[in-house]
Formats: structure tokens, C-alpha cells, sequence
């Protein structure tokens, strides 16, 4: 690196730091940026800085927001009384792009996981319970992801859920939608089978 | 995009606008930034937004450089009689790598490419002669890209520095270290052998 000018040394650095960003990936970005409009960079950059100031986390939901409540919670046209748990923002975006959805969410930021020392205090878990009373709410979607910390958290919101006596559902197991049956898993194979439906 | 809060949503499509970038990494590249300490945001955003105003082109040899001339045309320790030809500022970082280089540079910006309308006029090398002539060059090392168009940059500028009656070298052409003559392609295996020297 002591082979640049210090500004761009500087850039590739602090580039560099970025997740799945190499050197060489580093390095082709600040020459990119060498070449932009100064305007162009401005703008970068001021994404960059003013992001995390812009944004704030949903008081109801913990969904990232420019305003707080988040523009799904704030929007009257949304069903209150279904819940939607999800593990992260992005799970969000992923459900909203379906269309299907039309109730709220409640963003997790994480999922329980004993192994990687997470339990059920390190992430979003303890407002669910008054916000579920006191909204009314009538059915939770437990949307974590398939895998076993996923698993492991959505076991632990339904027994959480049980004694107010409302519904609890979990998200579909089985083959994606333009799979091969042939190359499926045992274990999704299986999901898929117990989860079958009749067609009528 | 919509899905996001507006300054996540900005930042991801800033992110998008770089090269190699896409949807998904910018995303999660925006989430990563989201998480980071603001001074280390801080840092990223200003390394980005500053590096243009901090960097300029040296007058001698066209590098990127904080002052001018660059360093390494300031350095006192090397051979101004000894220019090497380059096609960019990232083959200058190329050449300081091996340690084996004790002269200065010369960055044309881009080769000669006349399929792509660039001519010589469009790459720098316009001020060479005069430079050659006032600091009494004594070889020009050709060390433009092994490839169409650095070939023909460097025919290019042999037949304008003939007249001066200097010595003008190309890199050498062959074998990458390391490689298996096995695989090597023809025509790298023919100028290998063509540059064939005499063990002593």
C-alpha cells in the first residue's frame, strides 16, 4: 500500500475494511472513485456518513426507519392484529416483495442460538408479549429462518405465545418452487412430505 | 428498493453505481455501515469524499500523487536517466512490488487502440520526447500490457524515440514463473522462445 499516494492508500484502507472487500476489489473501487464526478462522490460519501443519524429502529416493530413508528406500522391500511416475526430487516424486504403480506412485523435483530452464546435476552424478544396484548393480536407468523437457531427461536416464541391462547403459525418447509425433487435434501424431502397438502 | 427506509435505500443505490457492485452486495455492505462506529464511518466517508482534491497527477510522469512531482520523481536515489513506460498508475505499484526497478516512470493513461478511437494523442504521450531530451534519457523500458494494444503503443513510441538515437527495451515476453509449459497458450510459448538467453 506504500506504493500509493497517502489520500488513495487512505481510500483502499478504509475500503478494505468493508466486508468481502479485497485489495484488488479495494484497489478497483478508489480508482473508480479517482474517476467520478466530484458531485457523484459527494454524494457517496454523504450516503455513507449520514445513514446511520438518518435512521433509527421502529419503537413497535425494531424495523430500521427514517421516522419512528416505521411507515408499516404507521400504515392504517395494514392489518394490526397479524404479526409477522422475523429475524432481520432484510427478511422484511424479502416478505414484502411477495405482495402476499399485509399485516405487521416484528424484527428479531438476531436468532437464539446457546452455541454462539445468544439467548433469548440478547435479542428483541421481551416487547412482544405486551405488544401482542395489547394490540389484540391474532395470529403470529414465525418467520425465522429453516435452520437450527431459526427453529430453536420460533419453538421458544410459541411457547411463549401459548398461554395467551392465540394463534401461532410457522412459515412452510419444503421444495422451492422451481426445484429439483431429485437434488432436494432428506430433511427438507421429509419437511415437505409432513406438510402436504390435499389438493381439491 | 422501496421496501427500505429512504436513507438506506440511498445508500444501497450509491453502492449500486460502483463497478463490480451489486443489489445484494450493496445491500449488504449498507447493513455492515449501519453497524459500524460513526467514527469509522466517518473515516470511510471522508477518505471518499477528499481523495479527489488531495490527489493530483505529477507533472513529470503523470502518476497519482498528494504533491508534485511525486515521490518517487523527487527521489534524489534514483536514475532519472532510466524511464520506464506504463500503462497506468497500478502498473507503477506492479513495478515498485518486484524492488528490482531503481528508475522513474512514465504513465500514459490508456494504449494506442484504434478500434476503441484512441489515438496518440489521446493517452500522454506528447511531453516523453522533450522529457527524454532534457533530463538525457538512456533507456525507455516499454512495459506496456503484452497484449494488442499495449504492442502497439510500444511500436509506437519506439519508432518516436529512434531519431534520438536511445536505447528503447521491451519487458520480456514468456513463461509466467511458476506456470506449466503444458498450458501455456502459443504464442507466449513462441516469444519465450524467441527471447530464449544462453545459460553461462
Amino acid at each position: 500500500m506504500d506504493y500509493y499516494a497517502r489520500p488513495l492508500a487512505q481510500l483502499i484502507g478504509q475500503l478494505t475494511k468493508l466486508p468481502g472487500i479485497g485489495k484488488k476489489t479495494a484497489q478497483r473501487l478508489a480508482f473508480y472513485i479517482i474517476e467520478m464526478d466530484q458531485a457523484e462522490v459527494n454524494n457517496l460519501a454523504n450516503s455513507i456518513s449520514e445513514v446511520q443519524e438518518n435512521l433509527t429502529y421502529c419503537s413497535k416493530c425494531h424495523n430500521l426507519t427514517q421516522n419512528d413508528p416505521c411507515h408499516i406500522c404507521n400504515d392504517p391500511k395494514r392489518n394490526e392484529q397479524l404479526v409477522c416475526v422475523v429475524e432481520s430487516v432484510k427478511d422484511i424486504v424479502a416478505m414484502e416483495k411477495t405482495g402476499e403480506y399485509n399485516g405487521l412485523y416484528h424484527v428479531l435483530h438476531g436468532a437464539i442460538s446457546p452455541i454462539d452464546g445468544v439467548g433469548p435476552d440478547d435479542i428483541e424478544i421481551k416487547d412482544l408479549l405486551p405488544r401482542v396484548r395489547e394490540d389484540e393480536v391474532e395470529e403470529i407468523i414465525l418467520a425465522t429462518d429453516p435452520n437450527v437457531e431459526g427453529e430453536a427461536t420460533a419453538a421458544y416464541i410459541s411457547q411463549l405465545m401459548k398461554p395467551l391462547g392465540i394463534k401461532v403459525t410457522r412459515i412452510a418447509h419444503g421444495l422451492p418452487v422451481g426445484g429439483d425433487l431429485e437434488y432436494a435434501d432428506e430433511v427438507t424431502l421429509s419437511k415437505a412430505l409432513e406438510g402436504r397438502q390435499e389438493i381439491e
